[in-house]
């Protein structure tokens, strides 16, 4: 069996040899040998927002046989682990932006502070929250209860997950709220990026394919199904060719708006109070308010007794 | 270093007390304080399951090396195993419902009888999904063998779990069913409701996006592709504004209909038997038996050598 | 208690009898009672891939506390370690596929030399994603750096299990390429066939429902939004009404070329370099280079004021 | 292959028609077929004594990083977690007793009673722990300070899980104390019978082979070292033959005792206060208070230049 | 920070020379650089025999909730999983001595061979293990019934571990059978060579630092308190000074013997049936049946009110 | 069931006050409240051994299936995990004694060095283990070969962790060498206190009870048996009658020493090279080279035909 055993190699020296120098190539090490970047983890992260979900929901998302007389001990231990936690991740990403632009800061102190801000919204959170779940419930002619909402409904997940992860990029984090958001993403289908601004009573059915941009703004009251797309309609470049990052280039929905599934709102547009968007439309204009948009008749040819298509 | 040290303070204090006021006065914990709530666990819920996989398929969902020895016990713990489980789930559902009317159930018998129906269906189930695979196999160039489909597929798993799901449902347990249909729902991004009847030898192809409402009743020898919507066209709302629940809102897709990607197909209409939906249709009337229904005409324009959209 | 505690049975044994039954009467059981086919798991295989991410970018998706002088053990371990787990899932494979034509093979051997060769190929996958990587960054006005790129895009996670299942697709192992673009299906709704041929910086944002046939061919530097789908038009069957498996029924898509969200492209069209195709367009004819592909006007319809749809 | 793997077949469902019928032969099964027996579970109690360590000393054996915000809230929930885990405990060995003994009792009722004791017990075991890290501060010249006792000492191991156990066990539940005790026991080798009641300030250094018995009386800052058998010198047996079982069998040691390696005190005899027990002595009688006992002189010979013994 | 990082060195490719030579120079590597060894795992067989204790036992080491109707498989499918895990370990030692001995041996089939006669004794194991138990019971004044012994008891703990290994011993597994010799050693403090040949109905209380030897024999019905060795008075060499290994050279213990604490019986002595032998004795010499051996008198000297030893 | 769940309440406000309470009287938190100690962790540590083990013996005791091509990898990747975990560790003990001491140091890089130095005796304290598995195979008529012994023998497993342990405590860190002393005392009852200098060639048989003295000294090729104690004969108190801690006071053994199981042997002492001491031996006094020491004759009285002890 010996030369089987021996052809059993893989030449892994020379495949180390050659990563290795692939990585020096590579523009992101050429200047960091000596300081390679630490990234916030995604799986902390993950947990992060499991437990702060157990936090602020702890019979429903954390232990189910809390008592009276426990639910606070749970909850205030939640906090101050994923709080510690949550401001190690902070760390990291003031740490990595701080050496990409050759500064120096005190980043310990900054989390701290940072994480201290971001605790003190978590009510505000929660209040937001529960007026998505009751806007879920009484959304869906399926939905028997607001506790299968809140533990059932994919879009409540991705809800709960941007709450958190916008008051993260406001805190100036975009990174970690990145993260975040593509946590619920993967979970969910639902694609909603950090830096969208969204009112209160939100909710998205069914919800995979969703994607809401950067800079998307969405009322209170506002209702989404499956596969609608609020997103850029053309990306702006400068003199030299290059994307310029950060403009106003997403829809604003105003209050009490209905998207319903598969439509494709572009552009830094508006779109009423009160409108109501129809299935796969397309639109990258303005609406007033009270508006009902819809496709156009005839888009379907019906030919009985058919063959393949 | 006490000064940063003091300064990492949270305020957890504040924070415990202000999130207990939360939940006092949220609605679903006003009338609930001495009795929280125990909601069945998606987690337990998606390990049954995936030991139902495992019981049904031993060889290729379960254990690679049973051998024609070990297999029947194989079958047999993982049976005994995970109906003791289910019958744990089945009761935190039969309770909740019972603690949210006021009333008091003997439910351990009622989950006993109610295990004991579903373990007698599972038979049933297996020849179902063997159809479903063979139909996968049968369908799709790209499938080499039947083991490929059942162990890739992720239209197969949201089979299974479906077919798994609408046993419990049938047997008044919307909540664990539902569970049961989001865990697919998230693995697969093929949201198929608990409530919808489907037919032997169903195929889903690729399936991200697809959306299959609660009424909706799908024949034999169905296939569907990715982002196919069988959805409600309108909700009812009774006197007081509020939606209906439970009325029959989904379309009836009749034995041999193929629909492909993104066909969009609302209300309680009914495709004939036969018909083939093009991709992307729009579709809110019945059509009858063998049509062919397809988009318009020009519907794109080219401009050879054009810029920016 | 005993009457209850007696009524707590599910009848496992005739359970366990029906379900043999079903699996001798299956079609794959038939053949194969003394040979039980061992699949390869699906299990291992995401595990190979996450190491094979970190032995490619081992500082991001690695250990985040790599040293220079350590780096290059972490290296060298992680691919002595993954080729071997990847060598025993390449011989499962080989002997599914041996026994279910009933030939008697070498398996070990050929396994060793096909993992040799798949190895020998990591530093140009590596070259490959880096250029995916840059074309992220360059082309979303979102992305702040290359690592948010590589550590929180979908697309990225896509495209690196592509591009390794592709190796593996063109080694000869199918099943083994499936099951690692299944992985990232389900982690981020990108469903990629393995067979598919993709040039370097390929960038797929948002991603959710994007679908990539087996033989479709995809130039440099395409750029592809959510929900695009690269099918194949119509299934060839042969003269006994079988599908034919295998022949060219997906798309070629030139270099430079952008499609826009929602874009259905069906058919062995090709679509010439650097065109742009507008989102939600239909599209079953090839297209000249530099054409612009956009849908037709007035597609929708608004109604000031509107009720319901 | 077919043959080999026929070889391997073990004749399982022979084995276990035996071992079934085993079961039934054997004393303990014929009464309980319909009653099988849940005893405690050795690997939760061990959970629980850990978090009871956790609890008692939180920044030692709880968590390293708690700050003073955090520690109550990780104290809190940490006790709430254990105690309903030890109610479920109790309960096992209540239920356990009352059908040996053919009782009905409200076995809920009376855990959550003794439960409730035990709880108010803890910080006066806390007081004794402390007194016990103390004496061994003091008592080992190796000792640097009391951190290192309360985390290397075996003895300290020992005694934490002997002062809890002693106390479920004077509340009637010698089952799971006795299982307390021999979790210490095996991670120490230290064997102390959950009913031995000991002082204050109670030292075991280095402790292999300790033994002290059921209904050993231990004073106040009493030294032992490792071997040393507190033990009883004979079993009564009643007129039928049979042990008599929980008569007073074990030593009394009085306070300020010291007993060196591997001595012997058998029988219910008296050591009196203050006496030092030299090393490997075997006493089978009382001593007065102050009295130093030590084995007799000659007890070796030595041969220079000595070949094999 | 830089010189800090670079400081944080650890010359580790020097390291990985200097250890890679000494491995080139260590005996055990001279001959085997091709062949590394494999050796039985500890952890898997520490693993097995849990298993086999819960399908010997499958209500009090097994499952706790196990029914009537569940119990069997759960019997079958553990002796299934574990006897296919075992069939390795044994190929493993098998493979091992075949390597050494430079012999090429179809070890696959005779472990197969092995692992069925294995599980053929494993019903009398039961039998011998139920009279350990009840001789526990019976022994000990402080058992209150046989579950807690057979659940607490480190005796039992040692006698099970035991009873396996010796089997595994007799059918040509010496390694295996120590590996799973020391896994109770560890945990019990009870150093039983799987040699050692153990009629029914044995017993050792407390058991710490008990020894036992390859060669000792034990008749029915033998007590053993802790401390006690069984051990051999001198080992033999041959001419050239090498140990000779293998020969009678453990006591035999006949039927009926009770051994005290600390006793020390050395060499191929016999120990007569009914016999007594008291705590710390020093025997070297055979003793007739019924003989009463106790220390002599006046070992220790009392100094009342004495100061320090 | 209100009631009974009321019941259900153990007073843990109550009980966290009065905890707290204790925690701000005990001695070790009075002058720590702002600075809670952070200790090595045992499981850590326990962790860090596993892996020494490993890097040392990567076949046996690291991964079984290493080939040529990899073990360096394995080796180097191990070391770098490991020291950089053990640099952590060594960092918390010397921030723990600069806090208890008050100073300010930094800590960070002397731990570096530390490290480096402990590192680069690595490859000497392989030499020494060499030996003493050597030692180990020679000195055991029931050992069959080296690997045997490495895998089996619990007097290996104690030799390697104080050989690593013994490093450590030379280079300043009684704490962490003491919490490896007592994970392998936990696991084999051996107790080798780290301060105790070994040489080359030392083998433990069976070795439960074994203690050895911070400052014992031992030569080369010394062999002991099981509960052998190589203790201190008293200890002293300075004027204050407080325990002087550090001086010299346990046995000196020189090279080639035999010592039987039992033995008892205290006080600082010199046993001659060459010596054999018997089994239960009790010296205090030192013997000349090549002394045999045995026990006095009739130790044991034989009453044929006895009744009870």
């Amino acid at each position: 069996m010996t030369s089987s055993e021996n052809g059993q190699r893989w030449e892994i020296e020379a495949l180390v040899a050659e990563l290795r120098e692939l990585r020096l190539q590579s523009l992101e090490n050429r200047h960091r040998r000596e300081h390679p970047p630490k990234l916030p983890s995604r799986k902390v992260l993950s947990q992060i927002v499991d437990n702060l979900g157990a936090a602020l929901f702890p019979n429903r998302l954390g232990m189910p046989d809390l008592t009276d007389e426990g639910i606070d001990y749970f909850v205030g231990h939640t906090l101050d682990s994923l709080l510690r936690q949550l401001h190690r991740q902070i760390s990291l990403e003031l740490q990595f932006v701080a050496e990409q632009q050759g500064l120096s800061l005190d980043t310990h102190t900054q989390a701290t502070d940072i994480t201290r801000q971001f605790a003190a919204q978590l009510p505000s959170v929660r209040k937001l929250i529960d007026s998505d779940i009751q806007a879920a419930y009484e959304g869906d002619p399926a939905a028997r209860c607001s506790d299968e909402v809140l533990v059932c409904y994919p879009g409540i997940t991705a809800v709960i997950h941007h709450r958190l992860a916008h008051v993260l990029y406001e805190l100036g984090l975009p990174l970690v709220a990145r993260v975040i958001s593509e946590v619920a993403h993967s979970a969910t289908g639902i694609d909603i990026h950090p830096g969208a601004q969204i009112g209160e009573s939100f909710f998205i059915d069914h919800g995979t394919g969703v994607v809401i941009g950067e800079t998307a703004v969405i009322g209170r009251r506002v209702r989404l199904y499956q596969a609608v797309t609020l997103g850029a309609k053309r990306f702006d470049k400068d003199d030299n060719g290059i994307l310029v990052k950060g403009n106003a280039r997403h829809p604003i929905v105003e209050d009490d708006v209905v998207i319903y599934a598969g439509a494709t709102i572009l552009g830094r547009i508006t779109i009423g109070r009160g409108s109501t968007i129809g299935g796969n439309v397309w639109l990258t204009h303005s609406v007033p308010p009270d508006s009902l948009v819809s496709q156009g008749q005839n888009r379907t040819e019906v030919f009985a007794g058919g063959g393949g298509i």
